[in-house]
């Protein structure tokens, strides 16, 4: 089922070389190119088979693309998409998968011309290890991607994109950008915070005596602290406002113990775990 | 290797259950007899093995027994001992399960007589799972069992309770009962405020879209919520104070977004990840 003649992959991380792994495994793309800054890092790529060709440089992996998916961190992806619009002239659709939709999808209208159809794409699929050597062609696998369109994007573009992630494996939904930004902000970028607050709050001697329940806590505190600085910094106004809602929740609790008002936090503990059995464990 | 003639465990539960079931397996005691309140639940109990005997009266289970466990929440846990000092007459050596430790043993050097030797225990291993249905010889495999012991407790008391703990295949390690609170205050009790407050802050329509990284974040959200009630307010202070040194740290996190320092939040998230890389995955 191949749906593009040419893939080109931009940012050969953990996301992109999974990308290309289950790509060239899925035969979704007759030829799956791969651009990364570092040579070693396009060396690794070919080897393990995450790409037919790789690129240290960016004009000649996209002359020929129909479909680029830049793959790096939020803040990148709109400059990455004006070098693409430079180094081409054919047209082609465009996506990405970074964590943050708003920013990029306006940076979009603003840098790309027609002839690029661009759709915000953030493959919610990840791994508390980060780079090219922990990619896998199953990463994918049975994960949601939320797709981004607004009322500018070609109807045909979203279609694609969409049937693009489900042939690696995910389930497709639809978010506006604005209302993505604030649902991640809750269930991805805070949960970050708060596992890298709970860790730094820890002194060294009581993390010595930490169990398992507190590792799943704060296990993706283990993530890349760049990438996840930039996250946070490019989703800012909703990362905040989701912060506000956590630390008002955690307010209510604190309460309920000061006040020793047994009913209340019991019941307030009651509800979470009835909203979290609704999810898988 | 027969350490004690006749272990009773009160309260059979997870913990109380999986106690149980390793000590028969590993032959720790000649007899293991249980206590729980309800009749379905002794003969539950029976049924896989988890005790020899077992009673819903406390007298008759506890009349012969050299070692005896109480495992329940820890609001429980003075006022049965103090019934088991009124149903026995002879020596005994007697510990617990509880999570929290200090308000429990300065109960104990209030209501026992000198004959019982009381050890505070906490095994550390436990599920997000609750009940006897949940219980497995295999919990405490590998897991760490806190002893806090005082300047009173009796040498020989101590030694056999963490020859007990170990027997069932737990490492053991002693802190004294305030700062074993202040510990697990901040690397249990506040991460399980964490996860229910991250849930009840997110709302359903949210919750739809969470991937693994949510479901690990929250999973000790589980829990039982009047046993975390009881955790909670029985280590009042300490949790307070914890919770107190997890807001701070979400406040140094929340103020680098909010003034946009990139150095500072990647700094703070690069630490994080060092104190969790020091953890087991």
């Amino acid at each position: 089922m191949s749906q593009f003649r040419q893939v080109t992959i931009i940012g050969l991380g953990l996301i992109g070389g999974s990308l290309g792994l289950a790509l060239r495994r899925r035969r979704v793309a007759r030829r799956v190119y791969g651009v990364a800054r570092r040579a070693a890092t396009v060396a690794h790529a070919r080897r393990i088979g995450a790409v037919d060709r790789g690129f240290t440089a960016l004009a000649p992996a996209v002359a020929e693309a129909d479909l680029v998916v830049i793959a790096t961190p939020p803040s990148t992806v709109v400059p990455l998409a004006q070098q693409v619009a430079e180094a081409t002239t054919q047209s082609l659709i465009l996506t990405d998968a970074a964590s943050t939709k708003a920013g990029i999808v306006r940076g979009w209208q603003r840098v790309l011309p027609e002839r690029i159809a661009a759709v915000g794409s953030h493959p919610m699929a990840g791994s508390d290890r980060s780079g090219l050597g922990a990619a896998s062609a199953e990463l994918f696998t049975g994960t949601l991607c939320v797709l981004t369109p607004t009322a500018q994007t070609p109807a045909r573009a979203v279609r694609a994109v969409g049937a693009f992630w489900r042939a690696v494996g995910m389930r497709t939904t639809t978010l506006a950008p604005e209302r993505h930004d604030a649902v991640v902000a809750m269930i991805s970028h805070v949960p970050h915070l708060a596992a890298a607050g709970l860790v730094s709050a820890a002194a060294s001697a009581e993390l010595k005596v930490a169990a398992a329940g507190f590792a799943d806590t704060t296990r993706v505190a283990l993530g890349d602290p760049a990438l996840w600085q930039d996250i946070c910094l490019s989703n800012r106004e909703a990362v905040l406002d989701a912060l506000g809602r956590f630390e008002r929740a955690l307010v209510h609790l604190r309460q309920a113990i000061a006040y020793r008002d047994a009913p209340e936090l019991r019941k307030t503990l009651a509800a979470s775990r009835r909203a979290r059995r609704r999810l898988c464990r």
